[in-house]
C-alpha cells in the first residue's frame, strides 16, 4: 500500500546546509498531493525530486518562522508562471495573508489562480478538511510563536468482504457492492441481505501526524491520539536540553518518549540543528524510548505511512 | 589582478532551474563583498562556493520582481542566527522596507545587527555610495517595475611610479609615499619635488556594471558609459523578440549590441529563460554584434572584472 507516503523536501532546522533544505514535505494519499510547510527553495527541491506540484491544491503552514514558509511567495508564482488555473487552499496562522498580500502587491505578480488562506487559531483540535476519503485535523503546540500541528487520517469507503460468508451465501455481486459501503439490501422476495453478514470491519486506519516546531506539553499526545505514523521535530539531542527549552523546541529523547506512549508503527524524526553532522546520535537516543520502526529523514526519500 | 571579480550564484531567469538558481551575484572588490540581488535559495549557493557571507556589509536589489528578492529575509535571519552584529545597508525600491517589516513582524526575529534600506527612486544616475576606493552609481531600468541598474567604479589612492625619474633623481622612498597619492613634497632646502615629475596617470580605472532586468532604451548606454566589464540580462533569443518587448526584457542581440556600442572588454550575459537548455545560442547570437570577451554566465563560476 505504497498510496499513502511522504516525500521530504527539507530537514533542517533555522539554518539550510548543503545537505538539508528547509522544512517542507509532500503528503501523498491515493491521488492527493498535500504541501507541509514550504522554507526557501522547497521549489527546486520539488523540481529535483519530481513532484507534480501542480497538483498540489492544499498546503499547510504550522507556523511562520522563516524556514517554514519563505519558499510560498515563489512556488505561488512559479506556479502561476507555468499556467496554473486551478485553486489552492492554505491553512496557516493569519499573518500569512498580509506577508503575500504585500510581497505580491510590490512584485506586481497577478495570480491567475484563486488561492485561499483558512486561518489557523483553534486551541484544541479541530477538523479543518473532510471528505469521504481523508479526514485532516490541525491543534495547537507549543512554540515561541503560534504553531499548528496536522493529523491526516484515511477514511474507508468500502468495508473488507467476508469472502466465506459470501461465497456460503452465493451473493450477487451487484449486492455486494451496495453491501461494502455498509448498507443493507432488500430483495425483491422481501428478505433482507444484511451488510455485517458479509463484511468485515475494515482495516485499521492509517494516520499520520505532522508535529513541527514544539516543546514537549501535556496534552500533546491527546491531539496525536490514533497515528501511525508520526514524524515529530528533533533539533537537539538530550545534552542541549536547555538550549531546547529555552527555544521551545524537542530532543529525540522527547519524540522517542512520545511516540512510544502513543504506541505508533513508525516515528519519522527531522528538523535537526545544523550543529549536527549526521543523526546517528538522534537514532541512538530515540531508540532508547521506542522500539518500532524508527527513521531520521534525508531530502529526496520516500516514506511510507504505516 | 583578480582582485576585483564576480561569483555568480544564480543565472535563471523568474523560473529556478536545476542547473540556475534565481538571481543573484557577488562582487568582490579587494576585501569588501557587494551582493548583488538576492534570489530565493541565495543563503544555500553562497554556502556551496563558499562566499564569507557575513563579510558582506552592502546589498543592491535591483527590482522587486520575486526571482531578484525572496532570498533577502531567509539571508538576513541566517546573518542573525549566526550572531552577526555588524550593519548592513540595503539599496533597494522603497516597498522592500514594508516586506522585511512585515515578515519580521510575523516571524518575531529580533535582528541584533541593525539593517538600513536606501530607498531607490532616481530618474537618472546617482552616486549612492562613494568613498575613497569605490565610487557606486545606481541608474533607472526599463521593466515592469520600478527597476535599477548599477555601476561600480574603482578608484586609485595611488599613482603609477615613474621608474626612470624616480631613479634618476634618488627620491627617498618616504617622499614617494606622499608623491604616488598626488601631493607634492617640499624639502628642508625650500626645494620642491613635483608628484607630476615622478608619477604618470594609474591605470584605466575598471568599472562593472550589472544591468537586469530591462528592455532596451535610448538613454541607458549614457548611465553605462565607461563600463568596461559589463552584465547584462539576455532572458530570450531574438525569435522571440516580441516576447521580449512585451515583458520588457532584453535578447542577447540586445546586449550584444550594447556592449559594442559601448566599447566595454567583456561581456557577461545571464538570465536566461528557463525554455532554454543551452546558452549556445545565446552566445551566437550576441557574438553577431560584439567582438571582445563574451561570456554566457553559469552559477557558481567567477568572473573577473577587465
Amino acid at each position: 500500500m505504497s498510496d499513502f507516503k511522504v516525500t521530504v523536501l527539507g530537514s533542517s532546522s533555522a539554518l539550510p546546509t548543503l545537505q538539508r533544505s528547509t522544512s517542507s514535505q509532500v503528503l501523498r494519499y491515493h491521488n492527493r498531493y498535500f504541501l507541509l510547510d514550504c522554507g526557501e527553495g522547497t521549489q527546486v527541491q520539488m523540481r529535483k525530486y519530481q513532484i507534480p506540484f501542480q497538483r498540489i491544491n492544499e498546503i499547510f503552514i504550522s507556523h511562520l518562522h522563516g524556514d517554514h514558509f519563505l519558499g510560498l511567495p515563489g512556488l505561488l508564482s512559479t506556479m502561476n508562471l507555468l499556467g496554473r488555473t486551478e485553486g489552492i487552499t492554505i491553512f496557516a496562522p493569519a499573518a500569512l495573508v498580509q506577508i503575500l498580500t504585500t510581497i505580491f502587491k510590490a512584485t506586481g505578480d497577478r495570480l491567475v489562480f484563486p488561492f485561499i488562506v483558512i486561518p489557523l487559531e483553534m486551541d484544541r483540535e479541530e477538523i479543518v478538511l473532510e471528505d469521504e476519503t481523508i479526514r485532516i485535523t490541525a491543534f495547537p503546540l507549543n512554540h515561541r510563536v503560534p504553531t499548528f500541528g496536522f493529523k491526516f487520517k484515511e477514511k474507508f469507503r468500502r468495508l473488507k468482504v467476508n469472502v466465506a460468508a459470501v461465497k456460503e451465501g452465493a451473493i450477487n455481486p451487484i449486492h455486494l457492492q451496495t453491501l461494502v459501503t455498509g448498507r443493507d439490501v432488500e430483495l425483491l422476495d422481501g428478505s433482507v441481505l444484511r451488510y455485517k453478514d458479509f463484511t468485515l470491519p475494515p482495516p485499521q486506519a492509517r494516520v499520520f501526524s505532522y508535529c513541527t516546531d514544539t516543546a514537549p506539553f501535556k496534552g500533546l499526545e491527546d491531539y496525536l491520539r490514533e497515528t501511525t505514523t508520526l514524524y515529530h521535530e528533533a533539533t537537539f539531542l538530550m545534552n542541549k536540553k536547555e538550549r531546547a527549552k529555552k527555544t521551545f523546541h524537542s530532543t529525540a529523547a522527547d519524540a522517542g518518549k512520545l511516540a512510544q506512549e502513543l504506541g505508533v508503527k513508525k516515528l519519522l524524526m527531522g528538523h535537526f540543528s545544523g550543529r549536527y553532522n549526521d543523526s546517528k546520535a538522534h537514532l541512538e537516543e530515540a531508540r532508547l524510548h521506542f522500539n518500532q520502526e524508527l527513521f531520521a529523514v534525508e531530502d529526496g526519500l520516500d516514506y511510507r505511512v504505516s
